[in-house]
């Protein structure tokens, strides 16, 4: 295995959900929001915008939305949102059609260009020796979230990042067998069988989420309510979609 | 601004497009697969799969859909692969239902869990001093790149990595004015008056895949074909999406 300092921190990386009560400096979210900046761009039309959340109330709407205390808590909260608007406006300005802007393809572009810019931003944040938490969960109730936000059409906020300094020391979680995940040219199909001994490693695991509970295996995790059928706001997100123009075709 | 290795390849970021002949070592290649295998997940389902492309003959057809001579060329070539369908047969095998695995949320889960680790491997890979394109352009026809992989229902080829050791040196290219893409708790609204400083320092760029032209302004990229109504394979995707099983509601 190669070592240096980037990878040293991207092989330990750990996700960190606690944090000293305290926020980060100005130029460390200057730094941050340079980084993100600098992440490469889908036809380079930087489809993506970063709302810093300081404002109390929207964080404790936020926090609600998305179920876990941490959120908008110790640390900083960053807003990534998928930003196809501004160059709506800019073609409209020109006076130019939308294009092909309400289409699956240009979303998933802009989705690409944000979701990247959110781990340069999280390897940055940890190359600082800050901790970090992706937020998925602050689309708990995406159309709730957007009226949080109060974002115009084409937009869609579609992940968080709570950033800070780490107040816990979580364990490295055990991530899929390699030769599970990793294929030379062609697909392979796996069996449980395959994933026995993972399991039994999973089950080693100690979160810090649930009281320091030995979490369940990961087929079992697969097979649990995670990924089965219930009530969920999330199951609202394509129309939220629609309802915002995104991909409409 | 903060300063350390990490961050100085991040500011310095800039897509590499010309390689060496050379192909990257056994253990280049395990470091960046183990890193992209260390990235944070949704809910911890590791929906993704790397896909290294050796054979030369599905090399070509990737590089005859991207229309870029650069793809499967020099280098070697990575598909990261949005992956529903491993779990799909984790739950099946458990002699459970697909669950939420059709719903758009789940789907776009697996994308994030994707390009995550794409970033995520990028960086690594910059950190070895290689040099790196992210490459959206496998998916000029999304239809047709399925058939060449021959991936199963439950899985989408997002994005592929092109990586070697660099034979150019771009020009680090500028990106948005900040006050444009991050904003403290309220989205602003652009206009045209906003990107005239930043669309005369585009035009100063060279861009070195079109013969060391300079590239058109931003403004004026936006309002092009890039984002305009065309004839083209990538107006499939949601077609594509559907007849594999995904994003259905």
């Amino acid at each position: 295995m190669i070592k240096n300092t980037t990878i040293d921190k991207q092989l330990g990386h750990k996700t960190i959900r606690a944090f000293k009560e305290k926020v980060l400096t100005k130029e460390q979210i200057n730094t941050l929001v340079e980084v993100a900046q600098h992440t490469s761009s889908s036809m380079f039309m930087q489809q993506f915008s970063i709302i810093h959340i300081t404002d109390a109330e929207k964080k404790d709407k936020i926090r609600a939305i998305s179920g876990q205390k941490y959120v908008g808590a110790n640390g900083d909260l960053f807003i990534f949102v998928v930003d196809l608007h501004r160059n709506q406006r800019i073609r409209q300005q020109l006076g130019k059609d939308d294009g092909r802007l309400h289409q699956t393809d240009i979303f998933l572009q802009g989705v690409e260009d944000t979701v990247l810019a959110v781990q340069n931003t999280v390897n940055a944040a940890e190359s600082m020796g800050l901790g970090a938490v992706i937020l998925g969960s602050i689309n708990d109730n995406p159309g709730e979230l957007l009226k949080v936000l109060e974002l115009p059409t084409m937009t869609y906020p579609i992940l968080g990042i709570q950033i800070g300094i780490a107040d816990q020391t979580p364990q490295l979680k055990p991530r899929l067998p390699l030769d599970v995940v990793f294929f030379e040219n062609d697909y392979h199909e796996i069996s449980l069988v395959d994933l026995k001994d993972y399991d039994e490693i999973v089950q080693t695991y100690y979160d810090l989420r649930n009281s320091n509970r030995r979490i369940d295996s990961f087929t079992n995790q697969v097979g649990s309510k995670k990924l089965g059928t219930k009530e969920t706001h999330r199951n609202e997100l394509l129309d939220v979609l629609h309802s915002q123009g995104l991909c409409l075709k």
